[in-house]
């Protein structure tokens, strides 16, 4: 668990893509974002404070988060120095890189002297248990893809902050990286030990109240080759009570596999619900969620309006309209 | 890969059981197998040769292979004393034990001062590619199971020992600790991170020529709740031309799941098809095999029988009928 509030670095970002994960943090966490950090030359900017890291300390920031990608996969000299600095005046860090701040002996040292937590959040923290398949009290929800990448994180964290304007109980629940930065908790699905994928799942999701809903950030798709089994664990981990189909209807093939074309969210419904029925025989398919981005505004609309007259069931963009459809079939759920 | 031939350590197992790491190795590797090393009080017996270390180096032994589970999951003072010596007698070492080679200090520095090796194999020792999906040249057989434990493993090298006979091209490939001891090679799928499983896979099963088979072990059950991730990375990975259906009729529950009934072979065959057609469209299912170590000799005749006649399959026992039968059904595969 990272502690928050943090200052988000965003180092010398060539651009605002750069920084998404930053970008992820101030859209969905804002309360967790005291301010921001820049190095000369940054092009991103988050609009928020631009601060040092005296200012960030005393406006309350406990973790120094590292918003950005970096460039050539190495910590610059310029960066471990901001970082060292940041450790010494006690900040914790964070971070999502390839490359490990714990790979960083001049860190290692600096955090274990001055009693500090250095989080790569690509490396699990915790020794997860091996699954169990019993049935857990409160609601799931999980988002599937037809294809990585087609908006899974998005979905489930429109649907939270919807839910949560709504004072309904609900909880996203973080599998990848970026979700784990912004909310400062979860498990980095893709890094865990085969064997232990579900039960650390199954330990993500814990019993909670009945009229609880955990929000399951998807991971890959049932239908990529690479990540299959990754997705699979999800589905039999996270006992989902509902299903979200999530699609990206311009894609030409698989992400990263030319030979491979999307299946249907047809067949995606079918697969899903065979094999979360597995441990979940009440599953349900609840809504659609596209991601619309290559189409105009009437293209958007006329295909949203065919999936709900084909599948019978709501079908957005959280990013165009919002997550409300989707939480009123949650809320509708029984 | 472990260099052959093995002497077979069996420590001092209190039963013929403890030592099944030996069995399989003497049963399916014969060959790789010059003698065994026995401690006092040793109720295991492999009926190989009993040698000192110094005999079966004499016997061309490479490496001392750990054929036993040990006691209490700590490496005893007799046992490291016994490995000790090995390594400075010129073997290198092989152990699919929970407890590492690598976490003894005294080993680790002795086989580095005399340049020996020492395979842990529930670690995997290559850092394998993500999949790529793409079609890779000759024919791939993969079991796959309605539980875990129901002697997939079994089956895969009962074909292969048998296609070795009639002069077929085939490769039994090891996906787990047992099958990498027997065999001297392969992937401990079950530790790999999960990103990797589907590409390491495919690494285990590259191209080939256009008539070799490669008799995959399989790990899991797609039905199996703790485990099913794996199984899917094994399917999409290993890209199969063809399935055999592994069962166990007698069993009452998923292994390790009380609360989770066996699926029937059908859902086995049907879904196992479904997500197999997505790398590899022609996959057919061209058998099934059937433990009836629990049934008696016309209850299994009669069992077989009738799956033969519901599934237009051969099924058979292998340990009881042999793997006659399944091999047939590769050989007409077209």
């Amino acid at each position: 668990m990272i502690e928050t509030p943090y200052l988000l670095f965003l180092g010398e970002a060539p651009d605002q893509l750069a920084a998404k994960v930053a970008q992820g943090i101030k859209d969905w966490r804002p309360e967790f974002a005291v301010g921001q950090f820049r190095m000369d030359g940054c092009k991103a900017d988050m609009k928020l404070t631009d601060m040092t890291l005296d200012e960030a300390l005393e406006a309350g920031a406990k973790t120094l988060v590292i918003g950005v990608a970096n460039r050539g996969g190495m910590i610059s000299h310029e960066w471990r120095h901001v970082l060292a600095e940041a450790l010494l005046k006690g900040f914790d860090l964070a971070s999502g890189l390839h490359n490990l701040l714990s790979d960083e002996p001049e860190l290692v040292e600096i955090a274990k002297a001055e009693g500090r937590e250095m989080h790569d959040v690509r490396v699990p923290e915790v020794d997860y248990p091996i699954a169990n398949g019993k049935k857990r009290t409160g609601k799931r929800c999980l988002a599937v893809g037809t294809d990585c990448s087609v908006g899974k994180m998005y979905t489930a964290l429109a649907m939270d902050a919807e839910m949560q304007k709504r004072g309904m109980k609900s909880t996203f629940r973080a599998t990848g990286q970026t979700g784990i930065l912004i909310t400062g908790d979860g498990i980095p699905l893709d890094a865990v030990i085969a064997d232990f994928m579900a039960g650390a799942v199954e330990w993500l999701t814990p019993d909670n109240d009945e009229d609880h809903w955990d929000l399951i950030e998807g991971q890959g798709s049932l239908f990529h080759a690479s990540y299959s089994g990754v997705t699979m664990a999800l589905v039999h981990g996270g006992q989902p009570d509902a299903l979200i189909l999530c699609h990206e209807p311009t894609r030409e093939h698989m992400r990263g596999l030319p030979d491979y074309a999307l299946p249907s969210l047809e067949e995606l419904r079918d697969l899903a619900l065979t094999l979360a029925s597995r441990v979940n025989p009440d599953v349900k398919a609840v809504g659609i969620s596209v991601n619309t981005q290559h189409l105009s505004e009437d293209e958007a609309n006329s295909y949203l309006a065919d999936l709900e007259a084909e599948f019978c069931l709501p079908a957005v963009d959280p990013f165009r309209h919002g997550a409300g459809k989707l939480v009123d079939a949650l809320a509708a759920f029984d």
